[in-house]
Formats: structure tokens, C-alpha cells, sequence
């Protein structure tokens, strides 16, 4: 069985086909500037060179189209014909209190979608003019959304009820949800493999640490917490995003200072995190360099980064009571031996203890934390497309 | 000598008259309905019968000159003439990042004091009228104020640097202050003598929770983070504050359900906390008895509160590398066994064990972990007017 998973944003798509007997990914594809001038698709696979096709692409329709073409071309391709493809999984960012779980797709959830996007405005949109554009392509091919939020539906309302009037939430659905939920769920589930432990007795705190990121309490298997809230903008320091500030702050800019709403929303979402502090660069890599030729704001900027990610691990092991696990994913968290290092220093108390030489490694599922460490400390690559393409099969297959 | 503390609201007079020789408030007094109909003083002295006093006052000089008058009062006054007050202790809110420390009241700080009012616009205004009402009325009285964020100041850059772009900070002193200064320092204090430890030794949390709240992370005598921020909102639940929430729904608030930069600020200021989930009341005996007779909202709004305060607790233990001691003061902090319990329940990994029969205390200096609990959990009454008047005596004798 092959599936195809599709990952759509407002201007650019990711694809991959997995074939299901082994897991493994066919074809790996990026497309960009969908409606833009200078549209492009790159496509991977394994052993080959990489193959770009450059071509007008209007819409949404286009860029499937374009997708489709490129996995059956007869040079470059990894199927015969489309019929190989037995569904298809898209990945959407919000879906409200109704789904706990991926979900075959039909009518009545295409509308409950819709009805989703009032709360994620900018991610939702493009999610189902993705979803429209390949239904439109393949009429007869069964369909799967799974959901960013999903997992973080087992919190307890201590967890998403805002203290805020309580009308806020019953008539505007204000509360938390959290995202990253694919992910966290995925490498919870694999750190409690490799420690070889049922889950449902484990206390794990993953951190999903990328351009976006978030931090998790997965109590028993379930997440019972996590950091982004109603937004993708609330929790740790982002690369862009400003995380928890003080809410006064938003008013101030706006009466104060004469931001209009949007300039404010703007600045907080674009301009803020540690892009904000250093003045250098959203990217990580770029912040360690100048950090590293003595700029003391990117050196700030990764203080506050990682002071803000260890606050959230300590405020969920008081929490879960304790933690057994924590596990680091995502572009920084696989790729930043030094990253991990500075949030671990000074968690000896939890029982943490990271082994510098294990802590090494990038990309690469391994366990970093010292044998005697009470806390195993784990490096897991995160696979939200393998976890959107197991959804789909379990979903299709019943 | 005799010192009196002022701290002054914007319809409302806070004051004591302190006999430094044993610490000990000659007369306590509170002044309300200050411009309003139906001005009102009540003065305290112990083992007397309550002295009210009910006469206009147009303003905070009239309330200052019958507050004087009261203390002065043949028969319900404590001091022959206004020269036996050697000097006058105020408080005020905000002293920005100028004063990490009391000071000797002169035309220049007053001048800065204008200045942080932009910082907090609601509590140094009224501050500022009542020092200039004193000082008119006591023109050779020599004079201290004593700032609620002067303890923050020791906080490193990590920690009050918030992650928007930086100039926020530099070009409009946006950043973390911290607030209930004076009580943090205190209690903090009170407990490493209790211990009979030095206070640079200890890694204390304090909790000073009343209907406005804070959380403080003392390490080695120093506060080096606090729940409360730019303004007084952020940080825990609070009676009617939100503290934290994703900043995206203010913008949220403004633009999607038409709120006023000044509805929406009153509404997280004055209509969140625990008053927003119960929806019925601000105070937590309140909401307490609705629990208690099987109010779902009530419930939660304490779920909501003990959890975020844990929260803190464990966040606060992340950053200072472990905790020696939990210190709960103020209103709640003092008085509520049930709310330390909750807030302490699930800690035990952190070594803290609540004793239930030690905890059953209010109001009074007390040990109240187990014997063989790791953490030492105080309750100490909070005493601002105690500490103000000791830094007003220590800054006019030098």
C-alpha cells in the first residue's frame, strides 16, 4: 500500500509518498511559490539526482497536478499510475474540540473544517484548498485529515481553561488546544519504545524545538499539557515568535506606542523570539555564529531561548510529578548537541544528566543521557509524515 | 523612633505608625472613599475600641491631614505632636530600572518618579499625590520611598529580557519588573532565619498570594525571576487578573470580537482570574463555599489557580538548579491550609512533604513541612509596613 501525505501552506506544499510494506519514503517533494512568479517543484529520491520541475503554477490545482506528474513521469517518477496511490493523507493544523483523531474525509468534516478555520486563520485556509485541489484530482481515492491538535485533546480542563471569563471559551471557543501534536505524539511513543516500557507508565516531557516549537507533558501516553495555547504564538521563545510575554505588553504597543492591531500581531508573530533579542537571524545556526564572534544580543538570544525551554520542563515534571523521560526533536532539537546541553545544565536535581560525548550526535534516534541518569534523555527524529501515513492506513483499512 | 508608612491608592490611604524601638505598629489605618462621597477613616490601636472618623475629603492633602489629626487626637491618638514623627516611609509601586533600593526622598527622585509613572500608570500617579500631600503638610519630615520592584532589580538579563525585538527594551524600557518586591524580600529573609541558615546558602521559592499574586525564585538571598512582569497582569491567575495567556488572544479579543484596547485591558485586568472561570467572585473564601456546595466553575477556577501556581513552583526549581524552601504569604498564602495543600500536592519527587496537621494554620510564622520533607514549606505573614519603615530608618540615620 502507498500513501501519499500532503502538507499545504498558503504558498508551498510538502509531499511524500510512503510505501506502507517497509514504511519508507519513495518520494520526498517541496513545492514553492504556488501563485507566485518562478514556481517550483523539487522532488528527491532515494539514490537519484534531485529532479525540479519549473513551471507556471496558478493555484493549489496546479501544484497537485504538477505533484501528481512528477511521481508517475516515466524517467523520474516512483509509481506507474496514479491508481498505485491507495490515499491520501493531509496533514491540517486545527481542529477544534471536535477531533481527537485523524478522520476520513467527507462532507461534514469538510464543513467542521471550515468551521476550524475561524481559529487558525492563517494555517487552515490553505490546509483545504489542498485537500479541495486533490479531491478535484483524484475523485476516487479515500482521503484522511490528521490533525496538529489532536493529541493535546486528553488535556484536563486545568490545562486549557484560560483564566479568563468563562463565556470567553463556551461562546468563542477561546481555550487551549496546542499543536505539534503529530510529533509529540510520535516520538513519545518512540522514546518509550527504546526504553522499553509500556507507555501508559511513563512520564515523558518531548520538546519540539524548530523554527516553530513547543514543549509537552505526555503523562501515561496522553498529553496532559503543552506550551503553545490557543495560537501557535503562546509558550517557549520561537525564532520569530515571542511565546508568553506579559499581556499587558499588547496594549501597551497598541495604545501606547500606536501599533494598529495587525502591526502589533505582526511584530509578536514575525519579528519577536529570538530573531527579536539578537537582531541577527530567526536561524539558530546563524544566532550560535555570531554568539560565537562575541554579539552579545544573539548570545542573549539563546539565554532566553534556552532559560524559557527549562522553565517549561520544570513546570511540567511539578506537574506530572516528576519525569522519566525527555526527548528532543524537531530541527534544533536533533541538530544542536550545544542547544540541549544549556537546557539540561542545572536539571541535575530532576535526576537529569546528559553525557557529552552521547550528546553528539545529530539526526539520529539516540539515547544522550549519562547510564546512571535517572532521566533518560533522548535525541528522536521526529516523522509527522510517517505518523500522517499510518493514520490513513489504520483509517482506510477498517 | 517613631516612623509612619504611607501607601497610598488612587481613593484609598493605607498607613501605621511604627515604634522602631520594639517594631511594633503604635496605630494601623485605613482611609477610603478619598474625593468620593462619603470619606471614611478607620484607625486601629491595640486593645482600643475602633476610632472612625467620617468628614469630607475633597483630596489625598485632606485625607493626609486627617490621618495626622487622628494620630494627634487627644483622646483617640497615640502621639502628642506630628515632631515625634521622625520620619515618612512611602510606598510605591514602580521605580523602574533606576532604583534597585529605597531612597532618601529629594526633587530628583521625584522627578524620576514622574518618569517610571509612565510604567504604571495606574499605582505611581496616586503614589506621587500622596507623597507631595506629606510633604506639604510636613515640610521638614524627612522622607523615603521604597519601591515594589527595587528586590527584582538583581534579576540577570536572561530573565527580564522578553523576546520582541530588542529595542522594545532599549527605546521603551519594555521588560520584566516584577512587583511585591518588598514582600518577596521579607518572607524570604523571615525563613532562612527559621531555618538558621544564611540566606546566600538557600534556594528559596516564596508565594506571595492574595487577590494579586506573585512567585519568586530567591537564590542566595537575590530574586533572579518573578511571575509578575512589564505591568502587575502577567504571571499566575490572579483574583481578577488573567496572568499568562497566549498574547495572541488580546489581538484575538480587539480585532475578532471587537473589543476596545480599554475593554480588553479591563476585561484581563479586572474581569479575569479566578472571577472569570467561577463567574462568582474575586474571593477565594467564596469561590471556596461555592466549591464546596458543588459549583463546577468554582472548582475548576481553583484547579486552574493551584495548578499554575505549581507551575511556577517547578519552573522556579528549574532555574535555581533545585529549592530549599517554599514560603506562602499574604491573604491566601497565610490563611488557606487547603491552598498550600493543592499547591503542593504532587511535589514529592521535588522532596517537598506537607505536614496536614502542621499546615492547619493561619496568620502565624510557622514550619509547616513534615519533619523528614527535604523542603522546608513555611507560611509567613508578609509584614510591607514592617520592612518600610526598617528602610526608612536605616537611609535617615545614615
Amino acid at each position: 500500500m502507498k500513501i501519499l501525505v500532503i502538507n499545504c501552506g498558503s504558498s508551498s506544499l510538502k509531499y511524500q509518498l510512503i510505501d506502507m510494506a517497509n514504511e519508507m519514503a519513495l518520494a520526498k517533494g517541496l513545492v514553492e511559490r504556488i501563485g507566485i512568479e518562478g514556481s517550483i517543484l523539487t522532488q528527491k529520491v532515494e539514490g537519484r539526482d534531485k529532479y525540479v520541475v519549473k513551471e507556471t503554477m496558478n493555484d493549489h490545482n496546479d501544484a497537485i497536478r504538477i505533484v501528481l506528474d512528477a511521481l508517475v513521469d516515466k524517467e523520474n517518477g516512483v509509481i506507474k499510475n496514479m491508481e498505485e496511490i491507495s490515499a491520501v493523507g493531509h496533514r491540517v493544523v486545527h481542529g477544534g474540540e471536535k477531533y481527537s483523531k485523524s478522520v476520513i474525509i467527507d462532507d461534514e468534516v469538510m464543513k467542521e473544517l471550515e468551521e476550524c478555520a475561524k481559529l487558525a486563520p492563517l494555517h487552515n485556509p490553505p490546509n483545504i484548498i489542498g485537500i479541495n485541489a486533490c479531491k478535484k484530482l483524484m475523485p476516487n481515492t479515500p482521503m484522511v485529515v490528521v490533525f496538529d491538535t489532536a493529541f493535546h485533546q486528553t488535556m484536563p480542563e486545568k490545562a486549557y481553561i484560560y483564566p479568563l471569563p468563562y463565556e470567553l471559551y463556551t461562546e468563542h471557543k477561546i481555550r487551549k488546544y496546542g499543536f505539534h501534536g503529530t510529533s509529540h505524539k510520535y516520538v513519545s511513543n518512540v522514546a518509550a519504545e527504546m526504553i522499553g516500557k509500556d507507555i501508559k507508565d511513563l512520564k515523558i516531557i518531548t520538546c519540539h524545538l524548530g523554527n516553530g516549537g513547543s514543549v509537552t507533558a505526555v503523562k501515561n501516553g496522553e498529553s496532559i499539557d503543552t506550551t503553545m495555547g490557543f495560537t501557535p504564538l503562546e509558550g517557549i521563545a520561537m525564532g520569530t515568535r515571542s511565546g508568553n510575554i506579559d499581556p499587558a505588553i499588547v496594549t501597551f504597543l497598541i495604545k501606547e506606542l500606536n501599533y494598529s492591531v495587525e502591526e502589533a500581531n505582526n511584530l509578536l508573530n514575525k519579528k519577536s523570539g529570538v530573531l527579536g533579542i539578537s537582531g541577527v537571524s530567526s536561524d539558530f545556526r546563524d544566532i550560535e555564529e555570531a554568539a560565537s564572534n562575541g554579539n552579545k544580543r544573539a548570545e542573549l538570544a539563546l539565554d532566553v531561548f534556552h532559560y524559557r525551554v527549562k522553565q517549561a520542563i520544570g513546570s511540567y515534571a511539578a506537574v506530572m510529578g516528576g519525569v522519566d523521560c525527555i526527548v528532543f526533536t524537531a530541527g534544533l532539537g536533533e541538530n544542536a548537541p550545544e542547544t540541549r546541553e544549556a537546557i539540561c545544565n542545572g536539571l541535575e536535581f530532576l535526576g537529569v544528566n546528559v553525557d557529552k560525548e552521547k550528546n553528539n550526535v545529530r539526526g539520529k534516534a539516540t539515547l544522550v543521557s549519562a547510564a546512571d541518569s535517572k532521566v533518560k534523555v533522548f535525541v528522536i527524529p521526529t516523522d509527522e509524515e510517517l505518523m500522517i501515513a499510518r493514520d490513513t492506513k489504520e483509517l482506510i483499512s477498517k
